[in-house]
């Protein structure tokens, strides 16, 4: 590696293992634009203050430029050369201008810089992410609608519960996405907010103008506390936190989709082009991609944790340690983004087998709760009309029948206000669409959830546009 | 245990063994009020919409209104009766005023009242602890405002790096703990939502009226999806990292107060009443408050490991496995309130070692990058000034000195610019104040972040008693 | 609370809620047998190396005999009196035989203390563990053997994979309890050593007798360094560690077992003593037994992590951060225990659906396979042949039969090699009874891996026993 | 991509970002030594069996050889062929020798395939660590004996506790060090195991010799269920979990170098060539090193909850999400390496400050214990000892002095029985060398404590050059 920047006061130079254990550059790297665009600002700021002449400025600011483009076009190789990149674009700017390159570090810390670098990178992230997952939500509100007459079994504990919409199913995802994305804006409040001027921890005793570095980097805010702000990584935790849940939230779905895709359910069918075959067996068609979300669900929580324990019984203010946080971050940040990308294709791709659904719907005796809302609406309390029912589910299990499959004088013997009028009450279509509670699988409510949800979406495109 | 209200389908009784394992009485009789309260709301509701006659909605009311007050005297013993909380109370109920009893579970079911319950039970578990928070961050305030000229070492890397006030250092802690009462506002949206009327996962065919009882309850809305509502512990997860956030903000707070505590640091002396002995050792007083502060952190990560685990690939709509979400919580509750309460008597009990900070304050070169500054200010580039002074550093290493027990002829050794204000420049009070960048450690602006804090702690107790 | 024993050098006493905090009396009394075991055995030792008078020694053991028996007997009621359950049984000694009973701390400290009494209840309850862990694998053996004729899909990606005898599956999990069972031998064996006389760190002054105290209470080994000894839990978190490995097996088959339950597999029926019924819908009867222990997994692994987040980076040697170790392996042991316990009455209760299972293993062109290997017999190398029945497969698929259904010219169509040998070729019974590889799934193969585990199980019972 | 060797039966290709998401190529390349040296053991034993020719045999695993070399040599790029290892190593073989080389998955499945090359890395892997410990252990016995007569404060609580040997305390480390080692070889014995054979999941119809693999690929034993095998992931979670123990251990060393290497202790120093710098602040130098070491305990945690959460409740056999597997255990088997390579090299980088140790020995009233022991040798209950000599510490605070500075006048004045020979027993060497308990810090102790370390050394070296 070149030589160090803060040589000065050391005698030996680094053991070459030391500078490897403690390199970032090999992952640090992805965040040169952050890092050029942060310097960019700051030296802006510096010349505006006159805390470094203009000219100084104005040349640091082309020569940063200059180093952008170079590394975009692939002209540059961060890989090998300093610790991180950091000292690499500092670096390459004082082979290209001199020792006025090393003015640029005035009034900063590689503290307060990497911290307003993953600001930078985290703000980016996040609208991604939102803007990702709105296209999942579209997905979801899309397959819902073009559903909607499709009827299936809702489920308690894995067994048939009672009827309810594909669609209403599918709305449910669509909800626990919306707030996903709650908590990324949260997030973002929190993320949005300008490190710079921190310095090492203290704050520095350089004029400068944190506001205008703000407003030129439109932070709305600027930190409280210098040394808060050099130790703080609620953000990244926060950010992971909420990416957890995004994950738990579809690992549930991607269970959902490999049951329906056993032969024993049947329910679903998803595209060749989404699966994947065996080695050994000619016949197998596999759910890889749902397999594998629901997988990688493992390392996001395994990076929350990571940075959880990381920061845990750290002293003020900036600490070694602190390094480790970007990996997990990272990693979970892929993560996230290339499985809500996928998410939003394969929903297409996915064929729902209308008919077995709606056959098993009405398995299970899945009718038992209405045919005890019957007895209530007779004026049965609740208690008793469910342990009527129960016992006439008994009788059925014995006489291998469904419910509907009884006679009247059957049901009269277990209660005597039975009536004709017991059957259609229990016909599917009028089961499901009697349940017009808020939130309920009525296909009038279902309907509603469905207008609600586009107009949520156009909104948020709006606003994520702007 | 009694019969179950469920038994009507079965031919066999539970099983002793099974019982004990699948009840939840013994950690879930704590939701007793909230699960009343509920009720009451629900029963009401009924009544309102003619479901349940008046007078039956009345009768249930007023025995669930005697139940509570039974409870809170400690003259209805809940612990062995029934399966869980729920059949415990409708069993009472039922012994109090018969058959009507049974009225009550009419258009609902376990899986939305125990989210009713848990909902309840979590806006008044956020509300308490914001409270706390708001102790201690006052705490922390009085701290900073009555060591108002106490100078200390700030540390990167546990090393000595720039003098910082001892306020400054503090009111680091009242910025995280703004950041956590924030994220407790934003999981109080979510949690308050009404998810009655949800029923078992599809809604309920009664013609009920959810915003009755949302205004009733004083939630400001009601669920999107029934599916979805019995099936999000989402705002319990997303406590539980809000608080594993606010643990690790409290770990690195009791690492510095351990330290401190310290013979080597003795910054610090905890009062003898915060304080325990040693069985063996006559001479010792340990800081075990700090300790179990610290130690505690560990639970609350290990809790929302297990609600991430627990909810991971789980199935529409509720599952069994969710009966699991209580205990983690009500455990993070009780580990975060008894912390958060202990933390704010514990700080006034600390006697700070001023003398000795102030001590520590100058040594290990502290004043190197306010001597780099100098430089700068006289036109060095930064990179270059800061190497001159790693020199200087470096000799007065060898010689067992002071930087500014230079004399000026040394300093001009190093660079020709070094001019006799550079003693005044290097004097402590000057050091501290001239870091008057946003959020810097200099007294003026330290007083300022003091004053806004006064201001928002009291907007904060004004909202939390409204 | 009582006085303290160690108030000595102390001017206020402890604020109550610092008591409260800080107490650990509430769940350390579990280990009151283990503490007084540990004293008698230290405190005859302190009487034969003539630290304390033979008469004092006696009367000293005689008292703690007799205190042991008032516990047991609920006489004495250890909950509120002082801050731990060492000072607790201390303290009741001085009651009963005056200032005398102040000899028995001589020469140790809590410090290890506490690890003697853990490492006590450690053995115990890893022997305890080991115990049922075998009824379990016993469980699975006799369903092994009973079920030894039933055929069923083998699954990967929980798609159809090849046909397997359900004994096979079954014996899948006894093998996975067979590392279990060898994880905690190997935890017994770093648990098993005897940390008494560590005193507080360091070891101590008086002439005790480490290896008398070690042969009384049977522990082969004496620990190697004070220092370590005090701080080390590493024996914890290694029995969570392979408690979390046990769970997560266990986790496996309880998420079978639902699936196996639903209405769409309907593989299996469990017995109505081991489910629970539904408040609202009386149809329902769930597996709530399997889904709870899926759910217990959840806080097995958050116990796990709450230890290690505990002792990260801990200075040596003892801190009271570790008095936080016992919360969450009490946790793990009784739930690891009560999970086991069920587990092995559970798998009686379940009655297989041969029938359904051997039609189901036909299913999704399961003999694909061996068609393949057919060919490959034939001379076809092998990537060949899976590219050949591949095809087929699609064939079949677009004419809706199985394989077994296409014609000797339709299979001819596709390779020359066939002939009518293919059709015994691909029945079930052949089919399943080839796969006689090592562990394979032939019934011969099964048959011996049986005979191998009673065998195993056998002399684990005679070692346990002794 | 090329063109999959499963496509048979599918009818569209893969979609381009599916076959990104699901490839594995990029992690498991690192296998390919392994997949090669199964391959060609898997080859010669179908030769050997006569399941495919002796010359397609011969021709493969000399096809094998050279692709084996070509990727050692840099002249195969593996990254961009196919989804994964074993696909693109087949790849390349028919590339080689054409459709021969089709020959060679004859009775084996990737799924039993891969489970081979990890159990063949993670033997390799684990020897390699047992190795890298050795080196560390023997580290700290050569600091432990070259540091002999140091004394220093022994620390509980963080407080002075009594004084020990240096010696003593880096002794602690080399038994931590030794149990690490004694899980990595139960570990060992598990993974030890050969999985091959078990094909897809039911074992193979061909007549393979499993037992003629295992001796050519030096394995002990073969798997006893095929299913078990396909799906065992305990060995890397054990694995997993003991390197999280491990990295405990190191924290808590990193921990102590970090404070010991602060300016208040002062009690070492790194040499320049293992401490970096600062980009603004010319005097520091800081422990980067163990503050990595401590940091990256984090990812290894995570790594951990991440390979629990991965496989719990995955039906039986393979399941996609188990590819997630790999990254874990590849980070952790990483970051364990070069933390143990460097922690050797670290050791002897450290200067010991044997002069301010001792000072500190001293202080916080460390003799006080002795002092007690003191008074139970001359007969007073060790209780009632304690309590007196807290009451001489609360005198000496109050007249800032140390213990052996009160007269003896001053002592008689709390108890009777003292003596003049108290001054002689309070002298440092002689408390430190009374502590002659086995593991206790006598000199006498600790010399024997690292006689036997060197002994164990020995052994386990002769071992593992075996």
């Amino acid at each position: 590696m070149a030589e160090k920047l803060w040589q000065g006061r050391f005698e030996q130079p680094t053991d070459k293992q030391v500078e490897e254990y403690t390199a970032s550059i090999h992952f640090d790297s992805r965040l040169y634009r952050y890092d050029i665009e942060g310097s960019i600002a700051h030296c802006r700021m510096l010349g505006e203050c006159n805390i470094i002449p203009h000219e100084d400025a104005s040349l640091i600011v082309e020569a940063l430029g200059q180093i952008l483009r170079e590394i975009e076009r692939g002209q540059l190789d961060l890989s090998s050369s300093q610790e991180d990149i950091h000292m690499a674009i500092e670096q390459k700017l004082t082979q290209k201008i001199g020792d006025v390159g090393g003015k640029l570090h005035t009034a900063r810390s590689r503290n307060d810089q990497i911290c307003l670098d993953m600001r930078l990178y985290m703000r980016d992230v996040i609208l991604q992410c939102r803007s990702l997952l709105l296209d999942v939500q579209k997905s979801f509100v899309d397959v819902a609608e073009q559903n909607l007459g499709v009827t299936m079994p809702g489920y308690t504990h894995m067994q048939h519960a009672q009827p309810v919409l594909l669609s209403h199913h599918m709305m449910a995802y669509y909800e626990m996405f919306h707030r996903d994305d709650e908590r990324l804006q949260d997030c973002y409040k929190r993320t949005n907010v300008l490190p710079l001027g921190s310095a090492a921890l203290a704050g520095t005793t350089f004029p400068i103008d944190m506001e205008w570095t703000a407003r030129y980097l439109k932070f709305p805010r600027v930190v409280s506390n210098s040394m808060d702000a050099v130790s703080d990584r609620d953000y990244l935790i926060e950010f992971n936190a909420a990416a957890a849940i995004l994950m738990m939230h579809i690992s549930r779905l991607a269970e959902e989709l490999i049951l329906w895709s056993t032969t024993e359910f049947a329910f679903i069918e998803i595209s060749d082009a989404f699966c994947t075959g065996s080695s050994i067996m000619p016949q197998k068609k596999n759910p890889d991609v749902p397999e594998l979300m629901r997988g990688k669900t493992a390392r996001v929580y395994g990076n929350l944790m990571a940075l959880l324990t990381l920061t845990k019984a750290l002293p003020l203010a900036y600490n070694r340690d602190l390094q480790e946080d970007k990996e997990p971050v990272f990693d979970t940040v892929d993560t996230v983004m290339s499985t809500l990308r996928l998410l939003a294709k394969l929903l297409p791709e996915i064929r729902f087998n209308a008919e077995r659904m709606a056959k098993m719907a009405k398995e299970g005796f899945t009718l038992a709760t209405d045919l005890a809302d019957y007895l209530v609406r007779k004026g049965i309390p609740f208690r008793k009309a469910h342990h009527i029912v129960g016992q006439i589910v008994q009788h059925c299990i014995h006489d291998g029948k469904e419910l509907e499959e009884c006679s009247l004088e059957e049901l009269k013997g277990f209660h005597k206000v039975f009536d004709s009028d017991v059957y259609p009450f229990l016909e599917m279509a009028a089961v499901v669409d009697r349940r017009t509670s808020l939130g309920g699988t009525a296909s009038s409510r279902v309907r509603e959830a469905i207008t609600r949800a586009r107009a949520e979406i156009e909104t948020k495109e709006r606003t994520l546009k702007s």
